[in-house]
Order: C-alpha cells, then structure tokens, then sequence
C-alpha cells in the first residue's frame, strides 16, 4: 500500500491542523509507510465542506457524512467534529470498514465509547484517538526514560492543565459549554488530555477521587440577545491511584487567567524527576537525582529525541503543534499498513472514558471510584 | 516595654535562625516596639545549652526548660523543640505567664492544640505560631492582593511542597521519620505549611480529602546498626473546598528529586492570578487578566512591599530565611506589647490542626472530611 | 495573477523548510495574495534534485540551475544554496527577470551585494533576504511595540546568538567552517541574524567596533583521514552604534555548551524593556516600567499578535520555524503581486552586509568602523 | 587573637550591612578565626553616628573619623563612605596600622588607588574590597568549577549588571550622579562589580575596548527647586580580552526597565557553560556538554556548595545579601588573625581601577587599551 487515502469529516480548527499535517508528512519521514492523500471532506454544511476542499487541497467534497463513508476511494476516516458525533459516525465507519482517527475525547459515555471499540474490532479497522500533546517529542522522552526505568519506582505524577480563555463571563457561550454537545466541559476537553499523560507515563488509573465546579452558570448567548445556561464543568481536580502504586493530583481548568495552554506534568521517582509545560513544548526538564548539588536540567528537545531528526537539524529551531500532528499521522498511517494499532487506540479511549466518568460519579458522591481496566 | 526577654527552649538549626532574627531586629526596625533581648536557653542537654548560650549571645542557660519558664526575666518563650514536647512546654510557659512563641507543626493532634490554646487564653499571654513562610515579602504582598479584592472571585488554590531529601532510600532515619516525636511525617512537617499559605490567603477550608503514602518503611538507623521502621508519612495529597467557594489541591512529598524547597501556591480568581515558589523567594508573578495580550509579570520584591524599605534600598539584592525570621519576631515583639495577638495565632494552629487530622481521617476512610470552624 | 510558480535551487533543510511553507500557505493564509506552486527545483546533483521533487512535490526538476532560471514557467526563484553560490546565480535570475528569494547571509561581501541589489532593480524584480526570525509573531510584536513609541527613546540593544554545535573539536569539518564557500564563519551564519533584529528593532547601525576569534583551528576532514584547517571565525563580539542614539552588544559563537538556538535581544528604553529568545520564540518579555513593583511581563503570543490568527485559535498551541517560513512566503508572494518589496530586501541586505564587513574591519584594525548607510 | 575590634567610617545602607553580618558572624560560624566587635563608628554627622551607635549595637561612636582611627582599641577599619573619601580615609588608617576593610568602587582614580595600595603593604595591614557579589555562594561554586579545569579552556564572558532605578528622568540628582563624589556613574557603581566578576573567574582582562554614554543629562535637584546637572555615565558598553585568551562583552546600566538588579554572567569553555544572575542569587546554572541530549542544569545552592553548611539545612530555605556579607567579614577576619590577605586585596582593586580608567580612555579615544598588570 502506497497510499492512504483520507476522508476527513469536520472542516474546523482540527480539520486545518489535520490537512497539513497529511500533506506534508512526506516531506518530513520520506520513509513514511504510505502517502495519506486527502480524498474527501464532509463538513457541517455544503460551503464549508467546498471551502475547506479547496483550501485545504482535497479532490473532492461530500454534502453529508454518510456519503462520505460508502466511498470505495477512501481508505480512513479522520473524525473531526464535536463529541456528541463520534459515536455514530465511527460505527457507521467501522461497518463501512474505513480505519478511524478520531479526536478527543471519544465519546459521550464509557457505553458510547465501548461501542465505538467494539464496532471497529468487529470491522477489523485500524483505530486511533487524537491525544496529540503525547506525541510531543519532549513528552515522547519523558515516556521513554521512564519506561526504561533510569529513574526506579514511580512515586507520584502532578498533573495540570490550566487556560484562561473562559475565565471573563462575558465571553459568549460555545458548543463546548452545552451538555449536549460536548458531554462534559473542561473534564471532557482538557481533563482528558492529562488522563492520556498520566496513562501514557505511568499507566492504568486504578482509583479515583475529585470535584467538579461550574464558575458561571450563563453566558451571552453567542448568536447575541440574552444569555444561555451553562451546564458543564469549569474546573476538576482529581486524586489519582495507579496501578504501580504511584498517586496523583490533576488540576484542569479554564478559568486561570494568564495560563493560556499549560498543560504540564511533573512525575517523582526514586531516582528522578520530570517536568514538563506544553507552553514550553520544546523543552523538557530533567532531574536524575535527589543529592544536593543536583537540580534539574533544561533540556531543549532536537534531532537527538524522538522523530526530532525529521525536523530540523538542531535543537532549538522549534517545532510546533503542526510537527506533533505529523507524528500523529505517521502513526496512523504506519498502523494502516501494518494492520497494528498506533497508541492510543480506542481500548485506551475506553479506559480515558472510564476514568473521566470515574471523575464525574466521585464529585457527585464524594467516593473514590473504581476504575475497572 | 522597651524589652522582650526571651528564653529559647530548643538549640538546633531553628535556635539558630531565631536568635539571630531576634539580635538583628533592631538593626533593620529601628522603630520595633520593643529590642528582644537573648536571656537564656535551654536545650536537650546542658552542653547543648551551655554552647549555643555563647555562640547565639545568650545571657545565661538553663539545664532544664522547667527551670527556663520560671525564671522571672524571662518575658516570652520560643519553643523550638520536636512537635511532641510542645503540648506540654506550652501549657507550662502559659501557666507560668510567658508569652509563646511555638515553632510548627503546633501539636501532635487537634486536642493537644485545642488544650494549648486554652492554656494561653486562660493565661492571657500572647501566642504565635511559626508558620513562617507566610511572612515573606512576596507572600504578603500576594494576600494583600487578594484581600484587597483586585482580582475578584477567587476559584482555585493549588499548593505544592516538594524536596528531595529523603528520596534516597538509604538516608539514615531521624526524628522526623518517627510517630512518637513527629506525630506525622509529610503532613505536619510540610504540607501544614501549604495548610497555612491556604488558609491565609482563602481564609477557612471547610472540607478536605486526601491520601497518604509512605514510600520507604524502613531506613539504616542513624546510630549505624541495622534498620529501623519509619511509620509516618511520606506523601500526602490532597483536595481542599475553602469557606468561600474556592477549591484547591495540595501535593507534599519529601520524595521529589530535584526540588529542594519547593513550596510554591497558584492561585486563579475571576480577574488574575498570582504564582510563588519559595525556591525563588524574592518573586511574585501576578496575572492581571486573561486577555489574548495578558501574561504573568515576574515582580522582584524589594521596598515597595511589605517590610522590604526595612531590608536593602532596591529590590534583587537578596533577602533570605534570615529576613523571613525578623519579620515574624517583629510582629511577636509588637504583639507583647500591644497585646493583640498576631497571626497565626494558637486558634489558627488549633484549625490547622484540624486540617491535619482531617487529612489523615480523609486519607483513611477515603470520604470526605469536615473542618469545623 | 493567483499563482507565484517557485524554482528552487537547493534542496538540503532551507529546501525542506521552503518547500513546505510554499505548500501550506494557502491552508493557513486563504487570502493570501497567490498561491505558491512548487514548479521546479535543481540541486547540487541530478538524483538530489530528482529526490527533492518527489519528495517536496515538485512538478518537474532540473539538472542545472541555469537551465530553472531560464524556464518560463517560473515567475520566482529560491535561493537555497551556500554563500558562495548566492552572488552569480542572483544576477542571472534577475537578468532572467525572475523574482527572487534568497538565503542568508546574502553575499560574500559588500561588493558583491551591491551588484546583486543593482542587478534586481534594473530588472525591475522583487527581491527579499530570509532573515527568517524577524518574522517570529513574537519578534514582529516587538517590533510594533518599539516602533508605536510607546516605550519612548530606545537606549541599548543587547543581543546574543549561541549555539554549541561547534564546541566539541572534534565535530569533522563542513562547509560553513571554509572560507571559500561560506565566506566567514559565526559571523555570516548567524551574526547577521542578530544585525538584522537590531536593524528591524532600532534601524540604521552607524559605527561598529568588534572582535572575532577562531577557537579552534582545525578539525577532522568530513570525507575522514586526517584534518583541515578551519579558516572562519568561531565567536564575534561587537560594540554597536545606532544612527537613533542607542547602543549595543552583540556576542554570536557557536561554541557555548548548552545553548542550542538561543538567539535573544534585550531592549532597553525609557519607559520599558523588551527581551526574546528564540528557544522560546512563542514568548515575549515585557517590562512597562521602572517602578519597584514592575516587572517583565511573560505573553506567550497566540491569535491576537502579528500574523497569529492564522494558525491556531488560543496562544499556547505551538508555533514554530514552519510557521515563520510560512509568514516570509507569505509576504514575498504578496510583494510578488502588488510589486512592492517586502522586507529585508536587497538593499537591507547590502546594509547588513556592510555591517558585517565593518566588523571584520573593525576586529582587524581594533578601530571602530562607520557603517555608511 | 580572639576578637576583631572594628570601627566603622559610615552610617549608610551598607553600614547597616556590615553591621549585621559582623554581629552575626560567630552566630552562623562558631569557628571564625575571631568574633568582631563593634567597637566605635563614625559618620557624616555627630547625630548620624550615635544613632547608628545605637541601632546596630557600637560600644561607642566618634564625631569624626579622623578620631577613629586613632583609638587603640580598634583593629580595623571597614570604610563605608561614597567614593571620593576613600583615599584620604584609608591612607590615614593604614599609617595608624589599622587592617582596612573598604567599600568599592576603591577610589576616584588608579593612581589614588596605588597609592593606597602603597600605604597599606607599608603598613602591613591586611586590606580587602568589598566586592561582595563574588561571595555569593552560587558565584564561589562557579569559580571552584572553572578552576577544577572541568570545563577545559575558557571561551568567552558575558557580563551584565542591568538596574532600572534611573530610568525614569524625573528621579532627583543624588551622589552617585556627581562625579565630584561618585568619580564615576555606572562605571564605579555597577560595572566595578562586573569586572570583579571576569577577574575573579577568568583571571587578568589585558586589553578593553568599550563606549559610555549619559542618557539623562540634568535631574531635579534632590533639595527641590530648578535642576542639576548630571556629569556621570548612565550606560557602560565594553568588550574584553583576557590574558588565558578568552574574550567577554560587558553591559551595564541604571537604565533598564524591568531588571531591578541583574547582575549577571555566562562564561562558555570548550566543556562547558555556567550562567549566574543575582536575582536568583541562590542559583547556578550549569551545562556540562555540548551534545543534543544536554542542556543547563539548574542548581540551588545550599549546604554543600561553599560556605553553605554555616547556613540552613537544605537547599532553597534561601540566603540573601546579609549572609554574603557574613561570608566578607568570615574572610576579612580570618585574614587579620593569618596575616594573609583575602582576595580581592587591594592589589586586585587597583587592578579594577586599571580596568576602569582604561575603559574611560576607550570609550573617549575610541581605542582599544591595554590593562598593565
């Protein structure tokens, strides 16, 4: 297989991150398993689905999803639209045997999401969730030195992910503070990601704890005329059990005003410590011991960490976020060919789920939650 | 009063830190309501004693603190001994009188605290505890921010303390690691220090949950000779609701290599947020807004803020622990002689007693525990 | 005219970084002025071109590139190639009447430059120099910032490029370390990176004063067996003299272990300060005053600064050198087709490079050198 | 010997600091080689002196300095006055046999510094500069590497010292604006300091090149009413080459807004790379290599770095100014009791004064200058 070729469904923010990123994986991993080329593209309308078409290169656009899917010229399926879609379109996708890459978080529900990963392990179709910040070269190493165990026994993992983009209540309503939308709020949206960082450095989550707060309650309607409820969560913050035996705290919220993307972690072990800011998604911090003349290193990520040699040929040039979209789609791509999933697959989307919906019953109830692998 | 006459009941490495602060207050506070004056010391042995009378300038010593606290020129007494001595050095000092000043964590549980805020009451002698660290510049002028209302609602608190000290499982055993003198490990030596930083710029915590975890149950005993159980905690994290509305997450460890003095706050309200971390003890980075264009402003204490005109002429020549004590023995000087209790007071130790003991009754029954006012 | 038809001749990383701004300009800039299409490419050798085309997407290759400029089917011409080259195939491009966008530094000297800024504007071509990191979002806010006014009379500039990739001595030989083909060393590769921010952040440098050092002066033969002489300069200093009233220093080596790309500018003016440094090229430092209780200000840039909203939609994603190849096509295709230059163009060129000559002469006689504009 | 007897000429802030750290030596370093006692100080007026008496614990106080330094029962004499004093005062002490312990910068010209020099080796008194900086732990640690060889040849320097409390022209005219008293503006005040710095850890500058410039030319007069003259330098601007072969740059000012008092330096060796800012005082950041997996290891000085063990426990509990001067007056003694001078001596100080004055007579000539040795 030399190709594969995409039907992308959502013409938004992601549909553009997405594009570019396939279009130019070659030109970074010429040794890339396949060319992913951008067939089609369906979007919430016709016009957007023929803008985006144009402006993003596809060869051609479809009025509506389900067309979309029965093409015989589509090999993939990037979905890319809100949360409340995922769980339909994917097992149409699956059933029509299309491969799936779909964003985050998955679903409205651990039943939505386990459907979805049955669906595709019934089709037999490769299938990968877009937890993207993982696949920043900086968190990249970080999994790496700790899988290799340089650093002995995982103790705890601290993580955090703060914006402020949310914190004026006069900033308008969107589709991502509706229940019915987007499921849940910051939980969903940011909360998520971390649960992905903790899962992919320490591993399963086995039991949790938190709270859940919704600062303002209504906004301005964003059509204008009035103010519409808001009924998601504004902030979490959660206590975590792993498996191994580490513990965790994770803050997440929208309403931190001067943090615009800090999604970070720190994770202590025996033998060392690692820090992390996604603002500062170049860098990672390094602490290989606990003596006192020792500290952490500043570590600017370059050709010598992972997939960084198909950037640029030192450090400090700068990757952005188009670079770990690419390394997303050589994944997948890489996971079509060989008919092996990438990570995070959507039995990992299934234990995120779990452990969001974990989240959501301990701050109703107050109780640590199971969550069942 | 022109005086304060100070018996120091303990000599290590806070001994230290107290004597010098009380020597230089006059140096930097030439307007301190009163000049502590160094009359005697007792310690845990006479040589003890004997040597830190002569290299701290103190006037005489005692063999024993019963001696100390009966001595009639002998105004206020620092108690700066192991937690488990406190309950009842304190309640004999008030007894006999003394003002108290008592070093942290107050007790080794809420009804020891309790019974020592009542001695000092019933006494009518001032009471302090050393929650130091409230008294850097940089967090007083952070709680001044708050107070004055500037930023608006508060939403978040989240506190950290992490050093590295005992992450190397080989570092021999001390009185810190052992229930019987320490009460707790984490909890009372650190995370009561996040305790306090809360407290003092939220106000109340009016409920908590958390866990605990020891990482190292046993260590070489300090005397060489085989190996001796630890049996406190090493680890404590923890979710806070505040009286106000706020919420929060705490994390203390000693187990985290690379930080050596890491007790840093993040606090996010409606219009700005402010960030410290006492590794960096001159600075206070405050976000004003949460616009496209806003950012944290990376603020060096100098004169401009609380007590710094008493210290260096410009901000960035460096102030230290040794300033953090003068501040805190300038505001008990002027508590003995006004009369009015500074903060912390005995009842803010009794409450955050309270918090501690709630955190280990969280930690152990996994439910969510009230802190009752 | 809706397309700008590129030749490139080169093919090494600029090549990679070109050819993918050039394809992705219209997925993130739809107004552009014309879209960017990959005509044709040559290379150092027949088989790196023909891989370059297959693998950037270019319609054809070349085996010459005098063969590219003569095409018709190419309105404009990349220059990608060493110093060395820069000079004779500029002048046969705009004899060609091809528009032209060429690497820096543009020449191997003064002399050279000149006749290279004559030659396009006989031909009557637009013609831009890649001083690349000028058009950081951050950089080019800076840049606003200064030249509103709002931080009154500029006073100092201090800027530093130091990278480590030299340091170790036995790193073999390349191209940037002969003086036949790279013409100076740290000076042409990366001091005039710096001259360019001052340039672009202050205007007109009018006297130099500098030193340059070779550190080490010869090294392993890339091809293996035995060693050549290096024959550049391995670090520059320099003192520099505004036509505005400022001053500055400039240090550029690539011989300061652990620094990577740090290329960083600090201005000083009456009512504020600015620093950057490009390992952080996603932020601006701030400073609004001179009171005790100002500070600098960290924005981590996003949609609401230069060029910002054409990438992602909160700050904190992640731009990076892909992005700021796109911003550079961008404005060279608009100055294709409104035929206005963007800048640098050649003549900021001739002045960066009669900067640069005046440092050599400077560091020569030990005399300061007058930059004539 | 046991005690040090010292009389003070000088009331100011820097009496203030002397003071304390004389008063606290023994506090912090039981085994000084003696204790220092306050015997008497001297000041600008009767009152001033009594006060300063009073406030920081002097036995006595003398109306004028010339009778200080007549007393027997004063061993040393530390000179706390503006610069233009220094001369007279310390050529009088040395020939009543005092050991002098003298403010910098050390005097108005080098031949008034040679001449103290003279008296002082006549004499045989000890005698030491109060550079103070280069005490500071995290700098000591720095020299300790550099001299260990560990980083192999010196490369470059790059010194800063960056102030902004002049930045503003409406602050009033005050001695460190006159030459009559100051000699020089920032030359003597802060870039002094700076250069004490590339001394002390790269060894004797042997030539510098450099500008001067006065940004404010007239101020409010500091009585009120109508302006006056400013007839200093505001901004320093130097290059430097060393006598190991290394080169350095150098800035400095009271002119930058945002940096309260950045005084800083990054010295690059072919093996390494330290960097140092004084408002992070308690840190040093240090790179070992120069490969892509290396970068800057941030250190937090405590305990076991020089000097440390005399202070807190653990890294990050924070020393400040007062402990670097605890650190001045710990040497200045021991050298009184050895009969050995503690760098920098006034031999050194003269060699700074050489530096100084070759850098006025670049910055008027143009003319890069030789610095005899």
């Amino acid at each position: 297989m030399s190709t594969v070729r995409f039907g992308f469904i959502g013409a938004g923010f992601m549909g553009k991150a997405h594009a570019q990123a396939a279009r130019e994986l070659k030109t970074c991993f010429p040794d890339a398993a396949a060319t992913p080329v951008l067939t089609t593209i369906a979007a919430a309308s016709e016009a957007s689905a023929k803008g985006a078409a144009e402006r993003y290169g596809f060869g051609s656009y479809e009025k509506d999803w389900r067309a979309l899917i029965e093409r015989d010229d589509v090999d993939a399926v990037s979905v890319l639209v809100p949360n409340h879609l995922h769980h339909e379109i994917v097992i149409a996708a699956a059933e029509a045997g299309k491969h799936i890459l779909c964003e985050k978080p998955m679903a409205m529900s651990v039943a939505e999401a386990e459907a979805m990963a049955v669906a595709v392990e019934r089709a037999g179709v490769r299938n990968m969730l877009c937890f993207n910040y993982r696949r920043t070269p900086a968190v990249l190493h970080a999994q790496q030195l700790l899988a290799s165990g340089a650093f002995g026994r995982p103790y705890a993992f601290r993580g955090v992910y703060l914006q402020d983009w949310l914190a004026d209540p006069e900033i308008p309503s969107n589709w991502r503070l509706r229940s019915d939308v987007a499921g849940t709020g910051t939980l969903g949206d940011i909360t998520s990601h971390v649960i992905d960082f903790a899962q992919f450095l320490l591993g399963d989550i086995s039991r949790v704890q938190g709270l859940m707060r919704t600062w303002v309650t209504e906004r301005p309607a964003a059509s204008g005329g009035g103010r519409v409820p808001v009924d998601v969560d504004d902030e979490v913050m959660s206590l975590l059990e792993f498996a191994n035996g580490a513990v965790g705290t994770i803050q997440a919220t929208r309403f931190a005003p001067g943090r615009k993307n800090y999604l970070g972690f720190e994770v202590n072990c025996e033998g060392g410590s690692l820090w992390f800011d996604y603002e500062r998604m170049n860098e990672l911090w390094i602490s290989r011991g606990s003596s006192g003349t020792s500290g952490f290193e500043r570590i600017v990520v370059g050709p010598d960490h992972p997939y960084g040699r198909h950037f640029w040929p030192i450090p400090g040039i700068g990757v952005g976020f188009h670079e770990v979209k690419m390394i997303e789609i050589h994944d997948f791509v890489r996971s079509v060919v060989t008919g092996e999933n990438a990570r995070p697959d959507f039995r990992d989307g299934v234990q995120n789920q779990r452990v969001l919906e974990a989240l959501v019953n301990a701050a109703a109830t107050g109780s640590w939650q199971d969550v069942v692998p």
